[in-house]
């Protein structure tokens, strides 16, 4: 990447929508703008988890300011990651799609573990160096990010369905702040953060760090107060709560570093605050200043390198935790790459999710030999991933169902070229190495006119290789009824 | 099991559909009765891979007459078994339903492996003593089933859908025998059964054995011919397969050993056993008693006790495989079978049950611990389970995906007494070990009157363990609108 590009991250939170663009220069990031709107989409969640068209409407226009400031970026300058409300909403697809022709640009839906990933690398480049072991918590609107880190390895990352927009929702409903609610919104937001009691206790750290949301409005109420800037202190917090159950509720609260859009979700952050300092045996946690956003800006970064990449090492732990065949792996992906490259050039785009998917071609086979692809699919669909997105996921998992069966019959869109490369090179290169030995591939070239696949062998390969030689015309026959045509030369 | 207990197998096969009947003494069955008729059900799945009418009526009065047989004898006492073409119907929901009324007994779907593993049962059993490490193999009407085995030890099994119904019905649909047909039969099959060549390669074992079906009726036509009794050579099968052609169509064969009802599939069958003979390097292959159906029934014998049931292995194994807490698992079991017997008494039906469940309730967090249970009932969905039908593991996956959400928001029948106490007790020992430590479970009793549970403690214990008194309040809660309610008592 070149020193001085311009990059830019949009973040559609639960509460609010941010869009951050910096100048990449040497690795680092130097902030050119930040912009913030009050969105609070996760508010429109209704009981169904279906988000009302008030809501959309709401991110589509904050979308559309976004998109004029965007002009004129290109999409790999661009990435827009969306989190936990569109992660539970039913009706995401519809939002997505028209708010990714709002933006201009695709918007990726992370996973949990994954946003709290982004999180910490975000915390981390924005912190001085050192070999601190570092707690970072992030409360959102909807679910509270919890990472382990240490430099800018995060060690244990969770994610969990608590956030000031739903805590305030579900035990704030109307405005009031009694004793006894506050008692019912933490003890609900321990039993719902258990898990975590073991995994982040303090045994494992040595400084904690809050991001983003909630903890950064509790800072400025209590810097305006006359605490310390910049860090959450157990009394400070206890200070903050006897304040709001004096104020009785929201509306009459009175705090000079409180800002409007918070208040109305301040109550739910607060109990989710507490519940986890108590569950944590925090006794003081500093602001952060790096949030999602920017850990998605030094992603993108990350990505353009393969040996920093963090999806190389995540298909490398997917294969080991799926007990994958890693020789046969390793075997069809050189030969699937050697087979697109052919038809695109060495390094083209599509090459290195073709890799990928080839490692990961057999993990189904844990669940079962029958229909491993399907199985295969279902994991990928479902599986925490660090450093990919869900739609990244999604189609390595349509690429490893589509390794056996009809081409034809794959819902997916046949003329999208990439894709169909990809398929056809997934499967030659499946059927080059069936006998789970290097296959004999001089002298074998694949060649592209038009929609015509060609694949020659040199003379004697057929007679040499008979059960590679049928099962490539049982694959010529499968693209049958689709755009594309495989001829075969075999002599 | 007493000494002369009769038991009764009934193998739904894709050709023929069988009854045995044997008498059990010290661990031994002794053939009481045997019927077979040719139903060739996998004759009557249609492109889309539906059963016709006419096929399903076909099974259904077969079963009718099996019925009539089996008049008094206890559910404890027989077990039917579908395999291959009833694994591939679309529409086997409606034949296994009426015929399991007709037949008066539940018919279980096993998968391909588990078939594999009750054929080497039955083989194993029929057999000598000896220590040889055998192949055996059976070529059925739509599937071959490969095992490799030692003593009553299968080793490696695999399924494989290649079958004397379906290779019959694809290559020689008209009848004709030509060295072109048989020449693209076995290449298919050869090519089907690709995986099997290294797995089951002859380096793997001493003797060959071939079970059941297409084995047995070439041995027979062999032995009229004159050639040696119970043992298929190469040289034979080379002969019969000149006849075939010589013959030129099925219609015209004339072999004093062929039984008509053998006629119409002997060409699909005795190319997919060239084929074996080929990719296996088999020189001479043993025709063997025992088949399916005997290994149905001692497995009836051996699901008796605790020590030899297979499926507390296999429970293991899957633990083993998605990498379980296995301390937590025992932990939830122990927990929930120790409410369950409050209820019912130690050791009742269901118990064994709830324990499998209970120590798997874990394994969908191989996939992502978002929605694991829905991951784990996936997983027990199409997971390969040797010993389990699978209907037994649909019904651990009923567990598995009960023990989280609303248990009416489940798609089961909650009026089914056993089912619903064996989820409530799961997700009460759930809630009982939410700290991944033994819970104290001291003076907590369990009881239930009509259909009010009452879960009570002694004095003390809800302010001793308050995150478990509230995880039991959610719990309380959970069951509303079902036809079950659950009282607490927490002083």
């Amino acid at each position: 990447m070149q020193n001085g590009t311009l990059l830019a991250a949009v973040d559609l939170g639960s509460n609010s929508f941010r869009l951050e663009i910096g100048r990449q220069d040497n690795g680092h990031i130097q902030r050119v703008e930040y912009l913030k709107e009050t969105v609070r989409l996760g508010g429109g969640l209704d009981e169904d988890h279906n988000l009302s068209l008030d809501a959309m409407q709401r991110g589509w226009d904050c979308l559309a300011r976004f998109a004029e400031r965007l002009g004129g970026f290109a999409h790999t300058q661009v990435r827009a990651v969306a989190t936990q409300t569109l992660r539970e909403a039913n009706n995401r697809e519809a939002f997505l799609h028209r708010g990714s022709e709002v933006l201009g640009h695709a918007i990726d839906l992370v996973s949990g573990p994954e946003e709290a990933r982004l999180i910490y690398q975000g915390v981390a480049h924005l912190l001085p160096q050192s070999d601190e072991r570092r707690l970072v918590i992030d409360i959102g609107g909807r679910s509270t990010e919890l990472i382990l880190g240490q430099q800018f390895d995060a060690q244990a990352v969770a994610s969990y369905r608590v956030g000031s927009v739903a805590w305030s929702t579900q035990y704030f409903a109307d405005g009031r702040f009694t004793a006894n609610a506050f008692e019912r919104a933490e003890v609900a937001a321990q039993a719902a953060l258990e898990d975590a009691a073991e995994m982040f206790s303090s045994s494992h750290w040595e400084l904690a760090y809050g991001a983003s949301g909630t903890v950064g409005a509790v800072a400025d109420i209590l810097a305006g107060a006359g605490f310390e800037r910049d860090r959450i202190g157990r009394d400070g917090l206890l200070w903050l709560k006897a304040q709001l159950l004096r104020a009785q509720s929201a509306d009459r609260v009175r705090l000079d570093g409180l800002k409007e859009d918070r208040r109305p979700v301040i109550g739910g952050g607060i109990s989710v605050l507490c519940a986890v300092f108590d569950l944590l045996r925090i006794d003081s946690l500093n602001v952060a200043q790096g949030a999602l956003r920017q850990g998605v800006l030094y992603d993108m970064v990350q990505r353009e390198h393969p040996e920093s990449d963090l999806r190389v090492l995540t298909v490398q732990t997917l294969m080991q935790r799926f007990a994958v065949d890693v020789d046969q792996a390793a075997r069809v992906a050189r030969t699937a790459v050697d087979l697109y490259g052919q038809l695109r050039g060495p390094g083209a785009m599509g090459a290195r999710e073709l890799a990928w998917a080839a490692q990961l071609h057999e993990i189904g086979c844990i669940v079962s030999h029958v229909d491993a692809h399907r199985h295969g699919a279902y994991i990928l669909d479902n599986t925490d991933a660090a450093g990919f997105s869900r739609d990244e996921l999604a189609q390595l998992g349509t690429l490893v169902l589509g390794q056996r069966g009809k081409p034809r019959k794959l819902d997916v869109d046949m003329s999208d070229t990439t894709l169909a490369l990809q398929l056809l090179c997934l499967r030659l290169a499946k059927a080059l190495c069936h006998a789970r030995r290097d296959p004999s591939t001089e002298g074998l070239s694949l060649r592209l006119s038009g929609q015509r696949f060609a694949l020659q062998a040199r003379p004697g390969w057929a007679s040499e290789f008979p059960q590679s030689a049928y099962l490539l015309q049982e694959e010529a026959a499968a693209w049958n009824k689709t755009p594309w045509d495989l001829q075969l030369d075999l002599p």
